[in-house]
């Protein structure tokens, strides 16, 4: 018998760390490209990172496009799909930092709180914004 | 260099399928015995189930007692730092319900966006009374 649960559904294409932690990058740090990625701060292996990307397009979490700065290099951007995922980061972050010493950049988590869809209109429109100028966001890192 | 993301703090605990799909038994289901995880629909194996349940207690997610009714069995618990994994919880069934077929318990979604923190109390007082009654929890399958 399948499982129909909804929670299930979600934790089979996201039930694993280094996804998860692909899908923040691109969310709240505005990184777009496989070394940025990379170097994240969690240390991700190369072959782990390469499979999460492959799992996170084919799930249609996020896409994959040139760099029009450099055509050799490819930029990944987040589809509405995967900016819809930032409420359950938000609350990973929220318990991470109430039980596991997580420290959440200042004033994200009040944000949150005190208006949770005003805060998602707004990450929704940096997210688009960012992923509209590949050059300024490459370089952010 | 020792990230202190919140996120990625939370996932180092919870980035596991099957690890979330326990405490979603005990928050949801009222389940609390290792046979009805066991049997929970989503055909999780015998040693991950053991291998998980391990984790969860270690991580001060879920505690293991004695089950008043037949000594030579456990009942597991939620922690209140397991109970306040429900936001996570409803936030990927909303996302899952959104995007991946799953079909959350008619209901639960709309209540839990319409009275977030009324939804938690109540949820919470649940989950107690249940924890209070293992006799009927543990028939509730």
């Amino acid at each position: 018998m399948a499982s129909t649960c909804p929670i299930n559904a979600s934790l089979v294409l996201l039930g694993d760390r280094w996804s998860l932690l692909v899908v923040r990058d691109l969310l709240f740090a505005g990184y777009r490209t496989f070394n940025q990625f990379l170097h994240a701060g969690e240390g991700i292996a190369t072959n782990i990172l390469t499979d999460r990307i492959e799992r996170l397009i084919d799930a249609g979490i996020i896409t994959k496009g040139p760099d029009p700065d450099d055509g050799r290099k490819w930029l990944y951007s987040l589809t509405p799909k995967g900016i819809d995922l930032a409420p359950v980061l938000l609350e990973l972050s929220k318990w991470g930092s109430k039980y596991e010493n997580g420290i959440a950049p200042p004033g994200v988590l009040e944000s949150w709180e005190a208006d949770r869809a005003g805060f998602l209109t707004e990450l929704a429109k940096r997210v688009k914004t960012t992923q509209r100028q590949p050059k300024t966001a490459r370089r952010s890192r």
